[in-house]
């Protein structure tokens, strides 16, 4: 099974956005066991689109397109590829009455226009959108046996009609197609020059599992991907590959495949029957917001200050004015006394102090941008870390809760 | 001048990284009045990769690859490039400097196969990295006049190094393209349908200007993209489009090109002279987290309080018991009572009040997950707005964000 993704949208072909749904797509139909071979993408214009649509045809049993459902003048795939069939677009009934609900639920009116997302290729399989506006369309081809898959542009919508919808039709349709499996290990703390010489022997002589190892947004994963006869087999095969390597990467490995650092140390907190909360300086709440990303954190979030002004450090959160005149706003002390400030003041089990310099301004002789003390109390006394981290802003404050997040699973660990 | 794109990395081609550098470097070569008319993905491979630059050198002048220039044994893009121009690579002591330097700043020790990166084709021009530690390269290729240009695959490595060296180098050595310009009006609050309905008129007539919707994070996009001989010229295209269509967004624009709602937000704070504290309760700090992501933010932020647990709301932010007894911390007047209490604890301008339900969990019968309340309360007396939000918990989350950093900006432009 040959697969081609065309990414339609002008905006794509310019680098106005991000084609997300190219990756999600290729790497979920390499999972299912589908070559996922060519990948294009096309403006807005019908005949530049019928073009790749139609040589996308001639080279793959199934195309699937993203894009172009949408209720404006220039959303057009469904016409294009109606037309490339020979069929005729009529307007279904059902899908109008499910984008009038849509609009109800959210207790707006609908423009007129979104009926144009009702209109269909005649004798298509419709596919609800239970995330937006623009159904979705199957399109068998009885000439040839191919088929045209059109699915929405925006990416939540893509990939929940993708995992809801397509899959299921997939495998009725087309039954097994033999298993890839893959499994992400997360890690943090260790460089990907350091990573690779800790496990350097097994990437060396990879075949099949294969180890790749990705830098993304400061962590370090390390996927392993094997090809079998059966998905069991194929899990077999990165379980005893994943023995192998696990002790080398120790307590690095935070996670595996979707899990996130937030989700470790929540789980961490719910063991160990401890509350955490915050004093962010530097990160303004990010890392708050991270533990909060994690659905039922308020079982262990209490709450947290986000202490931008000294005078909130000294007031809100208990820090001694004396620190602040003596080592400064940016200093392990100060760190420290808003990490036993908060956790007292919230009542919590662990209170994380953070603070430093996240620039592009506030550097001084002795403190560069991008230094950050991060301190933690909590049941086994009080800890705190210096980095010197480097970027723009908001890379700073990214890569600082990161690293909160990961001495925060640390501390935790040992206790 | 035509210039393709070259991605390389296996973890792109099987979907596993999204490619941010394709549409970053297509934006800004098309500004430049370079046209991208190729994109291609490759893995690490040494012959497909060698095969896809010599195809590409066929057919563009410019060929720009990105990733690939890491420290490990993947990591081949400059051999590859090097190989197919009949160059050999050498050990250049400077860029092994630099790479030495890197991480002393950082107080790290450096793994030896860093060094691999300090490794350059003969007659090679080396582009620093100020972000990172691998070095650019940029060759010509003697017989043909064509040139090959590696960048690193790292995003924020890329888009430095490509402004910071490969822009000065392309206008040294190419001269002026002609100027193709676009401008963003960003806009929140008008539905994708609504906003077209309501510049319909100029877009249904566009040739030169054109206009493009785009949908982006909550956000509607209306960018405005000219051709001309030269940049003013351009530029007054621009203007003259902009000043037609916009009276008709009215206060739905909240800023151009990379201005974020909460720039907007803030240089209105430094104008009414106000300072700002926020109780977040759903969002669990990302508002201010965001509205921390401006430089000098400090002069207007005084702090905030993640108040997840009805004790903080009550003890810290000074929600009266009886409101949320009676009306549940997820209501309109549980939203009041935050705004005005954080404004107070904190001595702030305005205060805003954020409460809902983030889900997946927590709906009751009457109360569905998404329900959102935000209060404002300031110098014009206290605002509250309802919201139904869809989508996964960080989409409520993020469409929260947006919806209390818009109010906030539509309250401010009132006083």
């Amino acid at each position: 099974m040959i697969v081609e993704l065309v990414s339609t949208g002008t905006e794509l072909l310019l680098g106005q956005i991000i084609n997300t749904n190219a990756p999600f797509l290729a790497t979920r139909l390499n999972e299912l066991g589908f070559s996922v071979i060519y990948q294009t993408t096309v403006g807005d214009n019908r005949d530049r689109m019928k073009l790749v649509l139609k040589t996308a045809l001639e080279r793959a049993d199934l195309v699937i397109t993203t894009g172009g459902l949408g209720p404006t003048q220039g959303d057009i795939t469904k016409e294009v590829t109606a037309s490339l069939l020979g069929k005729t677009m009529y307007l279904d009934e059902a899908s109008a009455k499910q984008i009038e609900q849509y609009f109800a639920t959210r207790r707006t009116c609908m423009p007129s226009n979104n009926l144009r997302q009702a209109m269909m290729p005649e004798g298509a399989r419709i596919v609800e959108n239970t995330c937006g506006t623009a159904p979705g369309v199957i399109i068998e081809d009885e000439a040839t046996g191919k088929i045209i898959i059109n699915l929405p542009g925006p990416p939540h919508e893509c990939s929940a009609m993708f995992e809801t919808s397509i899959v299921p039709y997939l495998s009725e349709r087309f039954g097994f197609q033999g298993a890839i499996v893959s499994r992400v290990l997360r890690t943090y703390g260790l460089g990907e020059s350091a990573l690779e010489e800790r496990i350097k022997h097994y990437i060396l002589s990879q075949s099949n599992p294969t180890i790749a190892l990705l830098a993304r947004s400061g962590e370090i994963h390390v996927r392993i991907t094997a090809q079998a006869a059966s998905e069991p087999k194929a899990l077999q095969m990165i379980h005893d590959l994943e023995s192998q390597i696990r002790p080398l990467l120790g307590e690095h490995v935070f996670g595996i495949d979707e899990d996130t650092i937030e989700m470790s140390v929540g789980k961490l907190l719910l063991e160990k029957k401890l509350s955490a909360a915050l004093a962010e300086s530097c990160t303004g709440g990010l890392v708050t917001s991270r533990i909060t990303d994690v659905p039922g954190s308020s079982r262990y979030l209490t709450g947290s200050i986000v202490c931008y002004s000294n005078t909130v450090k000294m007031e809100q959160v208990g820090v001694a004015e004396e620190i602040l005149a003596e080592k400064g706003a940016v200093s392990r002390e100060t760190a420290e006394g808003m990490a036993q400030g908060i956790r007292e003041k919230f009542c919590a089990g662990v209170g994380i102090g953070i603070t430093g310099i996240a620039g592009p301004d506030g550097a001084t002789a002795d403190k560069p941008v991008g230094l950050v003390y991060i301190a933690i109390d909590g049941p086994a006394g009080t800890n705190c870390y210096e980095h010197y981290f480097t970027g723009a802003r908001t890379d700073i404050k990214n890569r600082t809760a990161l690293a909160a997040l990961s001495h925060l699973r640390h501390y935790l660990l040992t206790i």
